[in-house]
């Protein structure tokens, strides 16, 4: 089973949204997990016989306070301070009681200060190589999850694992193994690998955090739905089979639904630091939305379906060599993009929402999403499945079915929205800027996600692509140490409401599912380009 | 090579010399390194579904603050908690930097509430089980240091790791195994493995500590003296490979030659929380002597020979089966006190020293310790060794180079004490008591000690065996968690005295190499004593 992520376009991408720029202003205050400080100690004489390792404390006290040596660390002071003149490096990494020293390294290594950070997803485990030094990404890998394994969606593994510790032990194996291959990949395509990194960022949501740490996950879908912990303490990597020296951070949940991928979603969008309201959605499988600034934070979570991942479409793919990307109609004529050229082999996430906005706004189907046979003969009755169908690309049809499908599932992110923003009182034109977090975001043309009412009709710079926003929140806490802190104030701040038991909701998503509503003066910049091309069309 | 310290006559004593009292007066303020807390928490609903953890985090927050817990106990909370209708005991260790949530365990067991303290000796290794809810202990054996495959003394181990790490390795792994089987002989009898123990304290030498944790000790007997490092911190059992399921401490050093063995013994003696000005000596193959109170430790240190714990002695052996224990004189007669019973096979300390008070206080040796022929057939010359010596049983000769030896060890305890003394100005009769720590001092008879000069001449009263000081400082820091504090303020009085290259040392020395000492006045009771015996002899 392949899982490359489509926004990858292969195993290696560097510096990918790295928000370098964002890093090198805050430089100067930079004040990461980790730091490599290069010492020139003293040699002892009978005069000052001071231990190895109280003229390294002695040397470290001022910045860092008490510092704990790891037993490695002990261990290498002899012969390394010897051999090395006393001209060490001593790897420092912190805990939420102090610093660590971790490794020691003769000569001057400062320079050379790596860490990771990582999204654990269910599917994909995205991991990027940081310079600790320069806040700069060296590269970023994505693999499969391999605990794909023991079941494509969430729900299949933990049922595997439900009464047999044994097989939670395989998912825990499996999701380390997973970042052992993500840090090989990095190491082939950088020459830097773990054991010269320090420190290791990760986010997910709450099952993969459970699995990851070897904590039954049963808790996470079954009511009353209380976790079996919602914080990690920092391990040593070696804890957790990690070949890191120093340790492995997990950014904490707020609830079942609500990881610790949304917080650090959260976090790298800045939402929780905002005068201005902003709205903060993260779609794939599920959806998970947050409301707020730095005085409050809304929060909900749902199933949204796999539709927008390409995941139900028929011909859909995810975004490797052959997906359509995006698709533009130009006198009855498709337009594809077609990653790494070639023959179409199949449509992926963006090039669904292009195509339904195109057939959509040149009146192939209507505000329900029904195809209108007589506009092109490129509509067709496909005997095999009973179904009308556009033939997109020689021999790519795309369904009546498809498209209810996907109608569906943009009405229920619209819709959790719309409820969370009622529910405050508050109207899109109090929005400051809707980000969209995730893969799905990062390539979606906007115009034609507003078009079929998945994004909002505000100003398109309103609208952030906050691409993999858990990674990037992973990167700036590796970047950052008191974010563990700021993590604790949102968590503090977020409320969370649950939909789905509410009538109210139902008749709120049943509104939204038409192309891009029922009730179109919700979308004046759709309803204006219609009129146009239908003006031109006449 | 047998190595049964001869203070323990069998494999167990339970309770030796345990202050049960003590620490019964002080178990209302008992604030040990480890505590078992049952806690009946509340099962999660829908309407609180905090964490399981959180559950456990908020019942102990109020009095451990934030508890961190080790990666064992989050995978232990299902399905413990379930099971045991929310009902659980929490173990916890302290570390310096907060408390660690080390076991769960289903129901009540805080009673059940263990620790080890042991005496990490380059001979013995000597463990006690501490139940640490009243105090007590509950067992203690000795078990040989497996190091002694590698060297019988120090300095032949450290040689053997010079330059071979695999070699230091070999020695980490004696110490440790050493302390495993000392723990199944604790199990053996007493039924309580490690599994059942949170903590464990270890006072040791410089050079056993290195060893321990596996660094290169050549520093410890190579000038600058400088250690690798004097503090360790509080490590999980299973770093060092022992199995608590928390975390083991052992005392800091002050310098090479002054080891967490004489910091914990201090700390056992309460020296330095007393006005009075108290002398610590500990005397074995090394002497190591503090004298000070509450403002002040001076402290010395220097080389002792074997002479006192029957190593240089023809006929000296340890204190087991056969060794003659007590001696006395009587009408040309000597009386024998033989361990457990029998025909005597040798003599061990406490022997020697009452034989020599009796040849000395009788007449049959002069004030230099030299025979005195004409006294007693039991004198003879031995041909085979070319020296005069006395028949103190049937074939068990104690020769007159024997004595040179003793008089040579007890003459460098004597003036490393009279040395430190005259440094700060002060005479025995500033001093409020006398410790003595170590094997030797248990069972040694205080007038004979007093007669051959090795203790001072005061007030019995005011000498004061402490045993294993050593050992008993471990017990009181597992049970008192802020002797780490306590040691550290021992440290930073600990003023470090040098013998040895001081002309006067070694004129002070040559005075005490007599019997007690060149200048009698100095010991009025013996002197005395030897006017009423050769009163009656007349």
């Amino acid at each position: 089973m392949r899982s490359e992520p489509w926004y990858d376009r292969g195993k290696m991408l560097f510096s990918l949204r790295s928000r370098v720029e964002m890093y090198e202003k805050e430089k100067a205050a930079m004040e990461g997990l980790s730091h490599k400080i290069y010492l020139e100690l003293e040699e002892p004489t009978e005069e000052d016989s001071r231990s190895s390792w109280d003229r390294i404390q002695d040397a470290l006290r001022e910045k860092f306070g008490q510092v704990l040596p790891s037993l490695a660390v002990l261990q290498a002071l002899y012969p390394c301070c010897e051999d090395s003149g006393w001209k060490i490096t001593v790897s420092l990494a912190y805990s939420e009681q102090g610093w660590r020293a971790v490794r020691l390294e003769p000569g001057n290594t400062a320079n050379h200060h790596y860490g990771y950070c990582a999204d654990l997803g269910s599917t994909t485990v995205v991991m990027r190589l940081v310079d600790c030094e320069s806040g700069r990404s060296l590269g970023q890998v994505s693999v499969n999850n391999r605990q794909i394994a023991y079941g494509a969606d969430i729900l299949t593994r933990i049922f595997y694992c439900k009464d047999h510790p044994e097989h939670l032990q395989e998912l825990t194996a499996a999701a380390r193994d997973s970042f052992l291959e993500a840090m090989e990949a990095l190491r082939r395509a950088t020459g830097i690998g773990p054991e010269s990194c320090i420190c290791m960022t990760v986010a997910g949501n709450a099952a993969m955090m459970h699995f990851f740490y070897g904590l039954d996950p049963f808790c996470v879908f079954a009511s009353p739905y209380a976790l079996r912990t919602t914080h990690f303490p920092a391990y040593d990597g070696g804890a957790l089979g990690l070949p890191v020296c120093g340790m492995v951070y997990s950014s904490p949940a707020r609830a079942n639904y609500l990881g610790g991928d949304i917080v650090s979603g959260v976090l790298a969008s800045g939402l929780d630091r905002q005068e201005e309201i902003g709205v903060f959605l993260d779609i794939g499988t599920n959806g998970e939305l947050v409301i707020g600034n730095q005085d409050f934070l809304l929060c909900g979570a749902g199933a949204a379906g796999p539709a927008l991942e390409g995941g139900v479409v028929k011909t859909g793919m995810r975004a490797e060599q052959g997906a359509v990307s995006y698709v533009k109609l130009r006198d009855g004529v498709f337009h594809l993009t077609v990653i790494g050229g070639g023959t179409p082999r199949g449509i992926c996430g963006s090039g669904i929402v292009d195509l339904l906005a195109e057939l959509f706004l040149h009146g192939w189907v209507d505000i329900r999403g029904k195809f209108l046979p007589e506009i092109s003969e490129k509509i067709q009755w496909r005997e095999p499945e009973q179904e009308w169908a556009v033939e997109y690309a020689p021999d790519l049809w795309f369904y009546q079915s498809d498209i209810t499908e996907f109608i569906k599932t943009k009405a229920a992110a619209h819709t959790m929205v719309e409820y969370l923003m009622r529910q405050i009182g508050l109207t899109m034109d109090d929005v400051g800027h809707f980000h969209v977090a995730g893969a799905f975001g990062t390539y979606l043309d906007k115009e034609s996600a507003v078009a079929v009412g998945l994004y909002p009709d505000i100003d398109r710079d309103r609208i952030v692509s906050e691409g993999n926003a858990s990674l990037e929140g992973a990167m700036y806490w590796l970047l950052h140490r008191r974010t563990g802190q700021r993590m604790e104030e949102i968590l503090g701040k977020m409320e969370y409401i649950q939909f789905g038991a509410v009538d109210d909701f139902l008749h709120l998503m049943v509104a939204a599912e038409a192309l891009p509503h029922t009730d179109l003066d919700q979308y004046p910049t759709v309803k204006e380009k219609l009129r146009k091309l239908s003006g031109r069309s006449e």
